[in-house]
């Protein structure tokens, strides 16, 4: 079939709107329409040609929801009329880490994911012949895009396509970082570094979990009051304070109980850390450093009983959890729609990065 | 009174062992009798002068067990017979440390305790009306020693002082890791980094709760026999591999569940960090490093499951846990008596420093 798309030909170049071909499913796949797709950092990252793994042509796009088309033989757990979010992080429930309750990075599919190719080593998408490549698995810059079985969660069909895709990544890597991985409670002091799609998100999960100070931390005095809308208690201005952790001790009195790290600053990493509570404080890594960066600190941080901690996809089992954060959107317990602040066309998805890069959007969602 | 007590007078130089004056004990202070006390390396640390922390002149020593022979006024829970091992990580059971589980630091008496002072800010030691500063609470190179009486766990009567005052430091700080801090299943993987006295009970402690692999590593091939007699079950010599983490990585199947770092490399702690399993490893620092050394890595490491942990004193409370390592001493769960390979009166306690300096000792005692 065909179906249009954006295509990244080349790193540093904008997106082309094509019309592309693509294969339909085979065993154990399934064809999806995507209704919505929000365009995130880690898109922008890698079409900037920074990320190591990054290979092109690929159609980009891991943050959408939409609806089983078809399913290719052998698929149980899907039908067509499926409302579904695609993963990024899969959930396949049989390797060895979907089966050890301490970790959600299921490896069924790693290799062939991170080639840019299905689990059979092939491209469903392919242009005049020649294979496009797919992208963590979801390639949702396509109006139809094919995805394995275990990499859909299945979600209600009330919820709007338009905002539940956002939590194909943004809002579970925040929300999931606090609630699954961190398992913050209710009292808790946290401090969260970088204030934008992520910070906001980890924010209002430390609310909906109770925790008592929820402390903000962004240069920019501008995010300070949609932060305080999310559950922010307490804004610090890193460029306003002689130093950053002292400051978050004197307000938490003593420490963070949980620390989160939203940017991908090794330095703000550290200071995440070092203003944890003596004794018990955790720090989550949740930003992506730069290629070959360091974190450091000294040792007598850990044996003085803080934790240095990461966390992707905010510690969700896909399948699993991601029905289950739409739910909590839809019963108001989240809040999605002051996120997204702006709404594109497929055409117009390069004025989505072109916003992202100016940092006049938390998040922009192309409608198809 | 008089006691006769090893006194270190200065840095880098010898202990000499004299005739003290001892106070007797204040409101909530015990005096005891020392019987027995394990010279330890964080005695050489400190006495070497590279402790930024240490001050002279001072009585060391932080390992020991004795007799309760006198309380102060407002002391409850101990009296006179009573058998005790110091605490230099006491248990107050109401700092709001003591009453976070996630911790074993007491914090009642940390400043005080720094400074080498009791709790009310004055010595119980002098010397022609001078005072001698206290070392970790506890000054067990004194054959009579004044301590707070939430720095003493009560222990049963039938246990040998000699061998027990080892739990009072190396036991529990290596036993503890694995049991109370990092909480090691059955069937865990383990790696222990350096098999002096800490690593060797790490590997007991591992072996006493169920682990599978207990991998030992240490540059010294002599280690070898003993650390299997302990528990251990593969041994890796880093002289001898290309690279230790993959070295590792072959023999557990994909990386340590848990791996613990028992020396005070940095080197090694990152070594200790990158070992572990993605998605779930936890590695855990109980060596000190030198003064003004930092640990790195990559965040990667982190964000892809793996966590970054100290732990002092074996996460141990000691008033609580303490005895009961002392059970398992006595029920045979754990070996301390080939631990101890020698014991020295008071009056050779420098050769007691000696043999650790020269790795021919894995622990000296000196029994009063």
């Amino acid at each position: 079939m065909k179906t249009r798309a954006a295509v990244a030909f080349e790193a540093g170049k904008a997106l082309e709107v094509i019309e592309v071909d693509l294969e339909g499913p085979r065993a154990g796949e399934v064809l999806v329409e995507i209704m919505a797709t929000g365009i995130c950092h880690t898109d922008a990252f890698t079409l900037s040609g920074d990320d190591p793994e990054g290979a092109f042509p690929a159609i980009l796009g891991h943050e959408g929801a939409g609806i089983v088309r078809e399913v290719g033989p052998g698929v149980t757990s899907l039908k067509p009329g499926d409302h579904v979010i695609p993963l990024y992080t899969p959930e396949c429930r049989t390797c060895n880490f979907c089966l050890n309750p301490k970790t959600n990075l299921c490896q069924a599919i790693r290799e062939t994911q991170g080639q840019g190719v299905m689990p059979d080593g092939s491209s469903r998408f392919s242009l005049d012949g020649k294979p496009l490549r797919h992208y963590m698995g979801c390639s949702t810059f396509s109006n139809f895009t094919v995805l394995p079985e275990i990499a859909l969660a299945k979600v209600r069909q009330d919820a709007p396509f338009d905002k539940i895709c956002y939590i194909g990544c943004g809002v579970t890597t925040g929300i999931g970082a606090v609630v699954y991985r961190a398992k913050v409670e209710p009292g808790a002091n946290v401090v969260v570094f970088g204030l934008g799609g992520i910070g906001l998100n980890v924010i209002q999960g430390a609310r909906m979990v109770g925790a008592n100070k929820i402390v903000g931390v962004d240069l920019n005095p501008a995010k300070r009051e949609l932060a305080m809308k999310f559950g922010m208690t307490d804004f610090i201005n890193p460029g306003e304070v002689d130093d950053v952790v002292e400051a978050i001790l004197d307000i938490t009195g003593g420490g963070a109980d949980y620390s989160f790290e939203c940017i991908g600053n090794v330095n703000v990493m550290r200071q995440a850390l070092e203003c944890c509570h003596k004794g018990w404080g955790e720090s989550y890594i949740i930003g992506v450093a730069g290629a070959g960066q360091e974190i450091s600190t000294r040792p007598f941080q850990l044996v003085t009983g803080r934790s240095w901690h990461g966390v992707a996809f905010g510690g969700a089992r896909g399948r699993t959890d991601v029905p289950t954060i739409v739910d909590w959107y839809m019963d108001g317990k989240i809040n999605i729609d002051d996120l997204i602040t702006h709404t594109l066309p497929l055409d117009d998805i390069n004025q989505g990065f072109d916003l992202m890069h100016k940092g006049e959007s938390i998040r922009s969602v192309v409608v198809y």
